[in-house]
């Protein structure tokens, strides 16, 4: 689910709930607002994520910070099974960014939370050195999550046709099979979980799944682009996506 | 009541805590200051929120934050039913602004004080986006507020014909019942306070205040604009939103 | 006592704690080193208000903020009967202000200790709304107080006849009597001390301050441009002063 | 002792203790690595001065602040006699340094141990109104930490011929000991060491000390331009500092 | 080993840790991910240094600092046997550097855990004073790591014949043997390790750590472009550097 993105269509959070229990998800990502209001009515049907901090996508990202609003140990009275976290690797807030995730990373050791770190490439740099979709981005990011504790880390499909101001060592053509695989090593033992190629329509997006799976990622995560259909398509769209976990897809 | 508006004709705060009385309202807002010196004499005749942040109206809004001025504790030391708390939804300070509303929140939940978030859409970027009250911004806090864990939420009435800039979404003829509806879809749970409409004569106000209750809000609340009228009228303006509440307006 | 102003005829504050004492003052205000350094010569004598914030006038006002530098605990530990806090209302620097004041003032409660709060509109966006002396300015400047907790409000006389680029509403003829009684009734159950005017000469000087007590205002509060002159010519307006104050001058 | 300046000829920490034991000095100050590293041999032979705080003279002085990096716990952990604070009176960084000078101030308090305060004028606001080492600029330094509770202060002798863009009360003429006499005065029961004069020659630097000491001043205190130089020299030149503090020189 | 800096050759951590011990490393430092997830495997083989902040190489730095998110008391609870802190001396962010570097050094001390710092000239001043390499730059910094308490300081082996622009006392000729000895003396008493040179090729890397240990540094630290190489070379370079830390080589 997108930070606080208005969308009209968003609808009833009990839908997106009632997809994920019946498509067999294996967990699904609230704030904490959606998570005391409506998670309850599915608890112990769909294991919940506590996603910690959002921001809203109004100001522009030069300095993107995605400020904390929520507690590990709010978490656990919530009976979440894991917390999530917003990186913005190369903001130029990371001063903030870091303090805040320290607190996070931390209370989740205390209170044997496992950390799920969303690793997003951001800022003005960022944006200076092929912006935030290239393989170099994306496989720095993956590398800052595992350093930095993560116990999963959510990165975004590298795109590694994007190779303008990219550093030299990464100008040089690389498949995007081979690309999602050295992410894969770069986010050493931690766990990755892939998101992206929505946008471009589902073949695309099957094909980056299963090239992921093959890599080595651990598993699959998904917004709106895909549940935002109709219920029997979407259930035949989760069932794919069940079968490239199960390495059979 | 306005944040800390100097206003020569503002008058007594016992003249509007007894309109507040005589009109049957369901609770006053009062800054810290004045909830100690006058809402002792009302006590148990109107429920107090607490508000606990606010700001001058001097500096621009460029970068607007509400700085915290009083606790949760404090609410529940002056016998309050609620808290309010100011949020600027989109604004550059969100980082500051989160995390004072985050301190917010957790007490008011350790404390079982219902919270009340004034959703404002503020700052330079919301500016660039069609402004502050158009039905993209208004829809937009009222998400926030609720993916925050707001119990409840005040918005003010949403313009859907201000359309510049606004994102593309949002760009379509909607008129203002289908617009409040779809804010109080987007408060998902959390009830829905409705202001505005009050400069532009008392008809339309009223006719908004309609609209609001038809599509599902739970209350109203206004501001100096109502209230400072001779006493009768007021009486009778207030008779009016009363029979509009009940469903019977 | 202005904050930290180098001024080599500012003597010895033990000539000041004299002369309150002979004239009968109900109080003086120190900073924590010369109240440590000085007021346990007249303990008993003269009450201590220890202001708990300060700045040097070297630096602009167009952030202004008086940085705190003691808390009331000490204020408890020298026998102050009361804390001043200078508030800058108006500041670009809000957050910082109220995030200390807010410390100020709850611990002034629960420590027991009366809060006097110098309410001084400063900053770039006050200069930009007709300045710091305008009849708008201080007014809004008690209401702030007032909001926000003080017991006790300390405002400099208003320029009623000061109205270019204040808001609309304070833009018309309005006599020094009317505009201190408007901020006397601003300032809502909040005490009010009124200073100011002593440059302009004595005359004017008791003017205004029987004009203040005539409104309403508690008190009155002076510097060292009333207490430095020959002693004797010192009592004999501070026994003016005492007159006034007793409605009797 | 300078901040952390680079000096190749700085030499051996043993060689400055040593001559401080000899030259029978009252204490020497470090900073927290060096007082670890080397006090502990001289340990019951000079008193130690723990220096909280700090910086580098890389960046430009414009918005000056000393970063606090020790407490007064560890003075008292290492058997320190005092603790010193560099205050930059003027700094538009102010609201930083009197953040962290309160908490040295009240653990001081609360430790028993005595603060001595170096108060030095600086950044681009003071460099405007006639530069850190005018009378002026000195005097509200003294005075400031005095306000501020110092219970000793230390600044550099005066430049009263400097009086270009000072305030015009400080625009007249005023020899070098009616200057120093005055800031002795202004620094109210502070007590106060004094410092300067080295560059000019060992003359001018005895002939400031005289008239420091003549004017009340406390003490002296001095860094390397004193003592590096030959032994013996070194000596000599501490005997005839030793006779002026003894009012005999 | 860089702070997170993507390389795709870099490879499998459990490589270097194998490397580690095989060579006869005195240690290896990870940040807590790596050292979390691989140091297990090796604890009571290699000793291992907790990096407890770092940063990215995306934003520029002009304003360099580099955030802490690790504790020490995580470093006891991993069984690390020292802490490291990167201080970048000189840069404008030296407030923010220089508390949380306090926080790390007091914690270090009641922990009993040695405390390393990589003591690295950094900012847009340093880089107008002749920039972070040069005999002044490096001088400097093994000083003030020093004075700051530092059990340990890691710096670069200093280039004295970059003398543009560094300060009158730097600029005269001064061989690399001189001036390693120099920054030794410098960091008085507190142990130094020293890199550099890798970039130049192995003559010119084992030369200078020749010089180093012969000046009397404690030791020598190496990152990836010392063992990215084949691994029977990678510990012929090894056994070279033991033999010239042994004073053999």
């Amino acid at each position: 689910m997108r930070d606080f993105a208005a969308n009209p269509a968003a609808g009833d959070p009990r839908y997106v709930l009632k997809l994920a229990v019946e498509g067999g998800f294996n967990g699904i990502v609230l704030q904490i607002g959606l998570a005391e209001k409506f998670h309850w009515e599915y608890a112990g049907e769909i294991p919940l994520i506590l996603k910690l901090n959002g921001k809203t996508d109004i100001p522009s990202d030069a300095e993107a910070l995605s400020p904390l609003h929520a507690s590990v140990a709010e978490a656990v009275r919530l009976g979440a099974d894991a917390v999530g976290y917003t990186m913005y690797v190369g903001t130029p807030a990371a001063g903030a960014d870091f303090a805040q995730y320290r607190e996070v990373r931390e209370q989740a050791r205390l209170l044997g939370m496992p950390l799920v770190v969303w690793a997003y490439p951001r800022g003005a740099a960022i944006e200076g050195k092929g912006g935030r979709d290239s393989f170099y981005a994306v496989d720095y990011a993956a590398r800052v999550a595992s350093e930095l504790g993560a116990d999963v880390v959510k990165v975004n499909f590298p795109h590694p046709e994007k190779q303008d101001q990219v550093p030299a060592a990464y100008r040089r053509p690389i498949d995007s099979q081979d690309a999602i695989a050295a992410v894969v090593r770069s986010a050493n033992r931690t766990l990755l979980l892939v998101s992206g190629g929505a946008r471009a329509g589902d073949a695309e997006m099957l094909d980056k799944a299963r090239q992921s799976i093959r890599a080595g990622a651990t598993g699959l995560i998904f917004g709106r682009n895909v549940w935002q259909r109709e219920h029997e398509e979407s259930l035949r769209l989760v069932g794919q996506l069940q079968r490239i976990l199960a390495g059979a897809g």
